[in-house]
């Protein structure tokens, strides 16, 4: 027997049901607000990442080097690989580009519950546009997949902020502040106790009483506390910039899922404008589900022109998470609209009912493996069959066979040359 | 600017939208027979295919040392991993097992037209049943996944045959025949001429009369004649199976698109009975367009009870240049049933509209670019839409928004509060 690789999923057909119904559901939404869908590569040049991202990153890389002497890598985000497409075909693509996909995704890392080293996202991302409106667009689609799996506001929030906001409150500061460390500091700062987080704000060039200050300040209910606080353009126009996505948000009826919370940073540098992170609000699964926002500077570091962008990625593991908690998580069960019993001689008339059931656009088995009566009906009801139709020797004799609802046990006879003749999908109630 | 690796392909929207609909297509034939869908990884222990399969396979594998030590390699087909999967779960799965799934695989092997390092299948395959209906179910998905893409018995033939009948007649030679070899040289032989092939066949140990003879004996149209020069059971009983899955695929309407044709071996040499492949019948596509048959003996080399199988694996670049060649290749181009456009202060409005629309299920886009009026028109012709509602400052003082058929051109208002009121999918013609 071989073993399958740690951090590895195999999805059985239950599973897999029940994850199909989930990443349709999110892909259907994307669709409706007209994002397209791309398919991409699995492995990349090693240096599309080697030369952009942070090195936590690039410790975590499924790399190697081909048999033509090529470093590769196994994508571990889609952004990088969305970025070399805009940007190759930057002048034939009409803006604003919207694109979706889903797939899986490559990191060596530690497994954990809702964390595997194959893990798939939805990526949704719009390029081309820098108005509140994409902001808000983003917001809704996510949030509109959440409530088209059952979601309610009770289960799910939006914690949304505004990357300018930190690095402009920072640079308020009278001190030499690394702001990117800074806003990594605040943005493991949920994890980690006061202490902690005031020393790695100190690591970053705030002194003890600044990063009270600044925490103070991050607690806010007043966006107007910031702008009085700072005191500059940068931040006034980031408060702004917040205040209309959240305008546009509610435009688009997804303003109740969206909470101002300033230390929702993200961990990746490349964010430059609102950021938000989707919660359980419940806490019960204590990781962010997902997150996304603005990154107006990326095109351009691949070698584009200026272009900016914002995005959201819902991981499949962690909505998982989610929804089983809410219960609203599919069913991992098969759906079968007929199975087609064949006893004795008549696996030609089997066959062609079940063909023309399947002509209809059913779901239809039948047997394939010559067995009993009874082995043919455990095997229908381990599939969830709704109907059984029984085409046996003596029935046919008579030209009937026999329609047999699963949920009830009800059964009768009906016409073979009836079934299904104008019926679109024929069950018990339509000879009972 | 960043390349992407040779062999590997970027699908943009609209080769994704014909891409996505034959895939559908395709998954949507094997679900109606019953199939269920699965996920696998991306990556297994290398030993899972250095311990079974051939060498030609090995060299091309993409593998490599991972972080931990593991020697692991992206999958270069999907068979060893089900086989694995089903001796995992072999007691708990309901039988017969029917599984399919579309995905990537890699290859480091020569590009060319129709060939990828990544290319996609959708593998579809039965375990647990050795009976000809099983075989006849491969066939049929096969034959009407191709039928509902478009294509017809003019534009495709399923060569079918039997791995017992070659091996049974090499038997029957007088000769110390290594069978694999010969089969290998039967595979080859519609691309290579009759003296290489022979050659073959004498390497594998037929003297070259007997290559002769058991070239004609492929070419014969009467299976009888199979029967009456090997005299064995083995060649008598593949004869008869092989009519059995003939006869079975004529019970499910599916017989006219299979010819018998010996020569049909498939390369693979864990095949053991039917096998067959699908062709070009014009022949404009030269290569082999995807092929399957039946493998009894490989769920019990992977450590499995022994567990008949049978399989078929569409791949997605030859099938597309079938259906390009057939001319029923999908239109490439995004569908787009409403562009809600937004002129002056209109954008809650427009917003409420689009949310509305997208509420009864359609694709709809929006201004989320602040742009000009003939800016979104120009966009709204590039998406496809079908309809554009125009949001105006000036409309809107009448109570009134615009509705404009793109296809003609034609456009009347319609009441704000009634748009789109009762209807489910609003078009000009309900105002007009």
């Amino acid at each position: 027997m071989y073993d399958r690789l740690k951090g590895f999923r195999d999805f059985y057909p239950d599973e897999m049901t029940a994850r199909r119904e989930v990443i349709d559901t999110v892909e259907t939404a994307a669709a409706r607000y007209g994002f397209r869908e791309i398919g991409t590569p699995t492995l990349e040049a090693t240096e599309l990442y080697t030369d952009k991202s942070g090195d936590e990153i690039v410790d975590q890389l499924y790399n190697f080097t081909d048999k033509g002497g090529r470093d590769v890598t196994l994508t571990p985000e889609l952004t990088p690989t969305v970025a070399r497409m805009v940007v190759a075909k930057q002048q034939a693509l009409s803006k604003p580009i919207k694109w979706y996909s889903t797939r899986a995704f490559w990191r060596y890392e530690q497994v954990q519950q809702g964390r595997f080293r194959e893990f798939y996202q939805t990526n949704v991302d719009i390029f081309g546009s820098g108005e509140p409106t994409a902001d808000a667009e983003i917001l809704a689609f996510a949030a509109e997949a959440l409530t088209d799996l059952g979601l309610t506001s009770d289960d799910f929030e939006f914690r949304v902020s505004h990357r300018d906001l930190l690095g402009g409150l920072l640079e308020a500061f009278d001190a030499d502040v690394d702001t990117e460390a800074a806003i990594r500091a605040v943005d493991k700062s949920a994890k980690i106790d006061d202490q902690e987080y005031y020393g790695l704000l100190q690591d970053a060039g705030l002194r003890y009483e600044q990063a009270e200050t600044f925490d103070e300040l991050l607690g806010t209910d007043d966006l107007n506390d910031l702008v009085d606080f700072a005191d500059t353009e940068r931040v006034a126009d980031a408060v702004a910039n917040l205040e209309a996505v959240l305008a546009a948000a509610d435009d688009l009826g997804v303003r109740e899922y969206c909470d101002v919370s300033l230390e929702t940073a993200r961990g990746l540098d490349y964010y430059t404008g609102v950021v938000f992170e989707c919660f359980d609000s419940t806490g019960e699964v204590s990781r962010s589900v997902f997150g996304g926002g603005r990154y107006d500077d990326l095109i351009e570091s691949f070698g584009g022109q200026p272009t900016p962008a914002v995005g959201v990625a819902p991981g499949h593991a962690t909505l998982q998470l989610l929804c089983e908690r809410a219960g609203v998580w599919p069913e991992e069960a098969p759906a079968t609209d007929y199975y087609v019993l064949s006893v004795g001689d008549t696996q030609a008339v089997a066959a062609d009912v079940a063909r023309q059931l399947r002509g209809r656009g059913h779901v239809v088995e039948t047997d394939i493996a010559e067995r009993s009566f009874g082995a043919q009906m455990n095997y229908a009801d381990s599939i969830n069959a709704e109907t059984v139709v029984i085409v046996g020797e003596r029935d046919l004799e008579n030209g009937e066979v026999t329609v047999k609802e699963m949920a009830t046990g009800d059964q009768t006879t009906a016409p073979v040359d009836d079934f299904p003749g104008d019926l679109e999908r024929p069950t018990y109630e339509d000879w009972a």
